[in-house]
């Protein structure tokens, strides 16, 4: 087995879930990921976690919703298993993206409602999800499969403890400031971040961070205004959205266009009020990722990069109490800022990619 | 997808375990066992069950098991999900039947002792064990893989109804008769079956019968006398047990041999009192099991074979509030009836394999 996958395992349940002995862990598995649930598996037999492996398989999932008449309910065995459980661990990685192609998507959003339980349930656990790289990833990469390998563990194996140390920086520049103003090609948007708080999303339950990798320091901006253009291809319900312009004012899109698939740009703005605001700013730290996969959880946390999302904003980000943006959706479209300017209240603080802090930084 | 896999799953849903809408399923999956976990799912998603998916992995567990240092309990996630479940389905066969080899069985032996609460409480449930034909068995069986799956599917697709039909005729002469004797080679044997019921085990919980194949109909017998002599092979502890002979006295063994391994014999006969005494007689009637596999949910169904148990006897054959014969082993011991006698109280009921009802019967 590649060293890398045990090291993964290790950095998995030591630095982003904390499993500590005694926890109920829930250790999910999705049909390509046998090797790192044997590794994971092994740290947490050291830790004296009590495991519990459940099966994700896609090709299990769409025979099973395919074949119901969509009158889905939540099982009391499965909802009990995961209020009791203390982590929940998902490694993501199958054989096929498009395993779910032909299950109708009234089915899955059945499904979704009817168990919305669970999730909310998961959400309270420490709950950490993570990729395995598989063939299949490494092919909507476009990528060969020791390549995809190599990228993975480099943005996955990272010195997480000197990460965070860097975000912390990023997140107090965010919440001592007031206004974020973007700046680059067919771009110029200014959005409030006052009285907001950034999240140091360090790929760890203690920092309230739930993916790995993360690296990126997000916060729930408003009264956005100008325009922006994102030039990262995203997948989005399965449709390919490219070269996609808004341009807000009073915080609201009052208009929109896209190089692909505007139709569909289009139902998500339509979506309800909230999904004409944006609901998140991220700002993309994790260096140890060199290119755009076609996969959000490692596009977004790109070191030079930032996204914005239509929808739902982040409780964590907001005053205690204060509802933010609300909405059915949470689409993050992501701008690749190596030629662009991010300022905060006038300041620079980002140049063509590179942070103030960092060497190579022009004045 | 072999057509048989979808028979088996159906076979599995409906006869075996009678599940209904509503019902919350646990679907247990061994590593070699994706296809008929995806034909299962298909039936239960069609008759309106709440899956939830296990990964029921060697390799994770050999993993587990060796980092562990021992002290294991049982995890509230996985006790509340069984004691939550209606049906519990296992679906075994893996990719190395030797998959666990390396793994202490000190360490085995405390885990199944710390979660023993796990193991009663998935027998509460409507459980039902069964075998997808991997490589892996098929190896373990000499046998070629496509001829593996010809034979596991001549075993598993049976006409059941039929099966339980012709069983309950049997069941129905051990319930009435009081002596059972064996006659063949090496063999002369005496049981009473005198105030015990015998089990109809039709590979359905409707039958009290929780193996797929299953096809045997078996009893707790008592006062056994005389010499009997198993020239069936049978693997335990990993050790692979020929030609035993054992000599009964009173109830108990006096003598025993084996030509391989009869040290393991000896260790398992002075577990307890209980292990020297039989604890089972089982007749064999599946007529789709024509050879020997090295595997006890099929070679102990075989249709021309008697199994004799060593140690504790199941409830389900003892008078109510009658305690059988205790003890903390169960070992099958199967003899090839296809030249031998049974009788009950002095009445041929089987002569050379061939029963008194079947064609060929020679009075």
């Amino acid at each position: 087995m590649d060293e890398r996958v045990h090291e993964h395992a290790e950095v998995l349940v030591d630095w982003s879930a904390r499993v500590e002995a005694g926890d109920d862990v829930v250790l999910s598995v999705a049909e390509g990921t046998h090797d790192l649930a044997v590794a994971v598996a092994e740290e947490l037999g050291d830790r004296g976690a009590n495991l519990l492996t459940t099966y994700d398989s896609d090709e299990v999932a769409r025979a099973y919703l395919r074949a119901h008449d969509g009158g889905f309910s939540t099982g009391e065995h499965e909802l009990t298993m995961v209020e009791n459980a203390d982590v929940y661990l998902r490694l993501g990685g199958g054989r096929n993206t498009s395993a779910l192609a032909d299950v109708p998507s009234t089915a899955r959003q059945k499904y979704a409602t009817a168990t919305a339980e669970l999730r909310e349930a998961r959400m309270a656990t420490d709950w950490v999800s993570t990729v395995h790289p598989t063939r299949s990833l490494a092919q909507q990469a476009g990528m060969a499969y020791e390549e995809y390998r190599n990228f993975a563990y480099s943005a996955i194996l990272r010195d997480w403890e000197a990460l965070a140390g860097e975000m912390a920086g990023m997140k107090e520049l965010l919440d001592s400031g007031s206004e974020v103003r973007i700046e680059k090609e067919r771009t110029d948007l200014t959005m409030s971040v006052e009285g907001r708080t950034a999240v140091n999303s360090a790929a760890s339950v203690s920092y309230d961070s739930h993916n790995l990798p993360s690296g990126e320091v997000f916060t729930a901006p408003h009264a956005t205004e100008g325009e922006v253009f994102f030039d990262v291809p995203m997948t989005i319900n399965g449709k390919r959205l490219r070269d996609v312009s808004l341009t807000f004012e009073g915080g609201e899109v009052v208009d929109f266009s896209a190089g692909a698939n505007e139709g569909e740009l289009e139902t998500i703005l339509d979506t309800d009020d909230g999904a004409r605001r944006s609901g998140e700013l991220g700002i993309g730290m994790n260096r140890g990722i060199d290119r755009f996969t076609d996969n959000i959880l490692f596009d977004e946390k790109m070191g030079d990069t930032i996204h914005l999302a239509l929808g739902r904003a982040y409780d964590a980000c907001l005053p205690d109490g204060e509802a933010g943006n609300a909405s059915a959706v949470h689409v993050d479209l992501i701008t690749d800022m190596s030629e662009g300017v991010m300022e905060i209240d006038g300041e620079v603080v980002q140049r063509n990619g590179v942070f103030r802090w960092e060497e190579g930084f022009e004045r």
